[in-house]
């Protein structure tokens, strides 16, 4: 192939394999993007940034600027929601060429009679694009250009900043190169900024022994709005298998009046768009949802693709489990272990089509019932393609829907799901504890490929995970985790009546529940205060005020002598919103230490004072230079501080 | 889109813009080959590398091993000149799962009837492949897991090794996903190894004050192939522009009798296909190229796309130059300065496939005379996409040419050349002379994507190069750059006369000779015996006869304890060859040190002896242990130690 053009565009990124699948942001977010854009010689070159949302026609333009190894760089706002494009356009500029050139020999005292002659062409060139005062320049340029009585003059406009400017406002993109569109994908701004709570609605009722239901949950909205949370998340209210159905503690014989786990989904009752009967009915989950609404919080769903061997889809589709030669069905399994209460989705399915738009019905059913989060159980035992097509077919009618992956498994597999389109992605963070493991946990998911398309949701506890360094921990240590998570991440969630409450009692050796709700109701005090449950209502106070902690990946450790306190600096894209953060990492003792302020980022210098605000409580100080001294205690083991400009 | 495979194949390396442009072998090398593969779940997975000649029509296959993160790795040999592909198979490995799982319920005291039922499917599907004898094996297989009575032996064969081996033999690999193929440009071995001496042809003439002509050049060549030299390149032969022609020193003057610069190419006398008359005739030249080959040796010619204001092309295609409006010619320049003996090509020409096509047609005509091989002068001042259509066009026909793009320029221009499909390239050696400086580059050239499609060639002088540190330095020095160059680099060349007589005038301040013979006929020694020549010679042997000097990539740099010596170890693919090699970069002072072996490479133990062998001269060693004591000294800098197995 003959290819004329000069320009080589290279290393376009953000982009994930080669532009298959999107970049994510949310409305209003930034994109920095950066190419290596050469061509032959020496001349001088110019790029462009082109984006624009993928159903717009026209193509937006932002100017790159060059560093110092052929490397470009520009940055573009994403405004709405859905897909945008962006690509690069690069080209040599011949005449800020010229310009540069007749430069360099005027200083050098060369006559420049035919470089002159040269500049009538590229100044007729812009006379069509120019304003109407331009076009009047130019036209006298082109004139005195050839007036060899006007050399002097001639020569002083040829290289005037006057015309510089005009060259490049209208460049003449002679030859230029464009690089193939990449995707990104833009999401709400929830997607990047959610506040969640988890609890059991059958769980929910005021009397000890009742099973609750959608209409116990209502009067327990306020309090979680009033903490701060704008996510409900159930655990599946779907009617629960009777066959084989799991007792209290995962035990394999159910005793009368045991309810199962809720994930064992599908009863005579009905499957997955079905309510299970002792919730109540399928109004009153409307009602539920509505409600919560009202209160600024969103009802997120779980979406478990798996079946009770009773689950209606078992005689419908039995194509879709898998049953082996002697007429037995496979049940869930992880060899030795066996899942008898849970059928997998047999995805091998010769009907997976069938199968493919069933599991779409499911969605799209509860998105019509007022559901526009859901959170995925396991989805790293579904297939990867799978994910991606439902996702892209949701989200082309219902751009606002938010998917969370709850996969705790391998590093690649959990990236994988995120980059097929996942919006939130569950984490190790529920394991991550000393100050090592957890500045190198956030730098990899902030600092590397993975934070253009993962969204990390910071959990301190779900009902599968009562982490070992919670089980018997005091009030300052599920305080500090719940800081961590809230500063470090803009997505979190706790699994609130058992993390509130400090409840830890553990299956011996395991990092499981005793007496989990998963398998059983439990009765909590929803009127509990403590010192525990201010602190979170004032972070996620602190969260909603500030936008520097509305997103993850502006975040910048910073020195501090001590192993026990972290500090890190966060700000928001226009640097509007900036907080400084320290913590205490240690649940018993008082800590002090010496924290370095990144006072280049704070556009300070070294001896410079700078005012900030400890958020809770209000209290100001001014700190001064670069070395600031500060102390923490167990029962007050952090300072979030505003900085004020 | 529905897809219902199961594997995500990522990350697939190595490869050039996404298989854009190829990866770099000579025949005989190993490609070594990684990949992120996934699929959801846990299951047991597998995963071969497919790969053919692109001419080929079956696809050659050779198996993957995991690593501990979802990484997979296998090596391929490519064994033809020409283009290859390859590409990534994968899927899950049903069968393998099977008996994976059916072992740890067996293990649990399971009752696995069922299982053995489901194994029947699996192995009857492998008889349609299995060996006469497997076929036996695998149909009383088949009988036994459906014979109750028989439990006991059915379980023992079901878990077993030889089963495990025919169904690693025989994949079923349903649903397996396939990754793009990738090319590969695979060019015969002297395109990894070669050595090159370069003189001026119009300077080979036995009596001072003569022009030399390719018969003078002919009684050189023993000389030249007694020192180990198997490519001589002679800068441009064409006929020299009479018009603005250089003077001596690079005065823009000639005087009369000045020969001017061979690099104004064409006059009176014809243009790029033909010969300048001086040195003789057309079939002199081609009696040189057949005289050299006997004796191992291939001429290199200068392929120089510019011309003299005289060149025939100028009058007969003047839209392949630019003329400004006022019927000025542009000559080369860099503002201020300008070159008026040359004239640039004018790349946006309107006749661009007219020019392209003369320029191939050049290439063309030289390679129909015997030449193999081209000095590309300039490359990175023409366009990179005229680069890559050139060669390819050339290679489809000639796959033996060998391109060496001579740009001293930007490392991402350079690279951009390399990609583009140069075979060869100059590269910052000449400049490069601390030991930092050197392993820092030579990491970068051997350890960075640039050693896919990058192959330097290390030059410590060239008639544009004379560096400072050459500049009046000693015979040691010499004999360190050369032997640094050759045994770092497994393509190198010197500027032979000039270099091996360790003449070094140079215009002050500038890394330019005084009295070039880019502009003037010099008078060399052709009989001259001195020490340094001797060292290249015994170096230049040392290279034939040792693999592991043939190839550049393979190479670590070990720890010594005196920043003025460098060592590393060199072994080619099959590590049938291994040298280990020490240099002194002070060229006035013994230097001494305690150098560290690399044990593990050497696949010896940490207190064990290792024989080797000094190549320069011939002495046997015993080595003991990891850490040994070397001196050098000024007049013998290095050791180049054979290591003996």
């Amino acid at each position: 192939m003959q290819k004329q053009q000069r320009v080589v565009i290279e290393n376009v990124s953000p982009q994930i394999n080669g532009g298959a699948l999107s970049i994510k942001r949310v409305v209003g977010q930034l994109v920095h993007i950066s190419a290596d854009i050469l061509a032959d010689g020496h001349d001088l070159m110019a790029a462009s940034i082109l984006f624009k949302a993928q159903k717009d026609k026209k193509w937006s333009e932002v100017r790159m600027s060059a560093g110092q190894n052929d490397d470009w760089f520009g940055t573009i706002k994403v405004e709405k929601q859905g897909v945008y494009e962006y690509k690069i356009e690069a080209w040599v500029d011949y005449a800020l060429n010229w310009q540069y050139g007749i430069g360099r020999k005027i200083a050098d005292g060369q006559r420049v009679n035919s470089e002159l002659a040269e500049g009538v062409l590229y100044v007729k060139a812009l006379q069509k694009k120019a304003s109407t005062s331009e076009k009047v320049y130019l036209k006298k340029l082109s004139e005195l250009f050839k007036n060899e009585d006007a050399y002097d003059e001639a020569v002083n406009e040829a290289v005037s900043d006057k015309l510089k400017v005009i060259f490049e406002k209208y460049p003449e993109k002679f030859l230029a190169n464009t690089s193939e569109p990449l995707p990104i994908y833009v999401d709400r701004k929830k997607a990047l900024f959610s506040t969640w709570y988890e609890f059991f609605p059958r769980s929910a009722a005021s009397k000890e022994g009742q099973h609750g239901t959608f209409k116990d949950c209502i009067p327990l909205l306020k309090r979680v709005s009033d903490m701060g949370f704008d996510t409900l998340y159930f655990p599946p209210v779907h009617p629960i298998g009777e066959v084989n159905r799991k007792g209290k503690n995962n035990t394999t014989t159910a005793l009368d009046g045991d309810v199962g786990s809720c994930w064992g989904i599908g009863s005579k009752n009905g499957g997955h768009k079905d309510i299970h009967p002792e919730l109540g009915s399928l109004d009153d989950f409307k009602e539920l949802v509505a409600k919560a609404k009202e209160q600024d919080i969103e009802i997120a769903m779980d979406y478990a693709l798996q079946a009770a061997p009773d689950h209606p889809w078992v005689k419908d589709h039995p194509s879709w489990f898998k049953w082996r030669p002697d007429g037995t069905v496979q049940y869930a399994e992880n060899p030795p272990k066996k899942y008898q209460d849970i059928l997998p989705i047999y995805f091998e399915s010769e009907d997976f089509k069938g199968l493919w738009k069933e599991c779409l019905d499911v969605l799209f059913f509860w998105i019509d019932c007022g559901i526009n989060i859901f959170r995925v159980d396991n989805p790293h035992t579904k297939p990867f393609y799978f994910w991606n097509w439902i996702m892209n077919e949701v989200k082309k009618k219902h751009p606002d829907i938010i998917f969370l992956a709850e996969a705790f498994t391998r590093p690649k597999i959990m990236q994988q799901l995120a980059k097929q389109g996942y919006t939130q992605s569950y984490t190790y963070f529920s394991w991550r504890d000393n100050k090592h493991e957890l500045i190198g946990y956030v730098e990899e998911l902030t600092k590397t490929e993975q934070s253009e398309y993962m969204r990390p949701n910071f959990w301190p506890n779900t009902p599968d995970i009562n982490p070992f360094h919670l089980q018997g921990a005091n009030e300052s240590k599920h305080i500090q985790r719940y800081v961590l998570a809230a500063t470090l991440s803009s997505n979190i969630g706790i699994y609130g009546p058992v993390f509130e409450q400090m409840l830890s009692d553990a299956l011996p050796g395991k990092e499981e529940y005793l007496n989990s709700e998963k398998f059983q109701i439990q009765k909590h005090n929803w009127e509990a205060e403590n010192w525990l449950i201010k602190l979170i209502s004032g972070i996620n106070k602190a969260r909603k005020d500030h936008e520097a902690l509305q997103q993850t990946n502006n975040i910048k450790f910073c020195h501090i002598d001590n192993d026990q306190l972290m500090a890190f600096y966060k700000w928001n894209d226009e640097k509007t919103s900036e907080v400084f953060v320290v913590i205490s990492l240690d649940h018993h003792h008082a800590q002090r230490g010496t924290v370095q302020l990144p006072i280049h980022d704070l556009g300070i210098g070294p001896n410079d004072q700078l005012k900030i605000r400890d958020i809770l409580p209000d209290v100001h100080y001014t700190w001064n230079g670069e070395w600031n001294f500060v102390e923490l205690h167990p029962n007050m083991p952090f300072h979030i501080f505003e900085i004020i400009k």
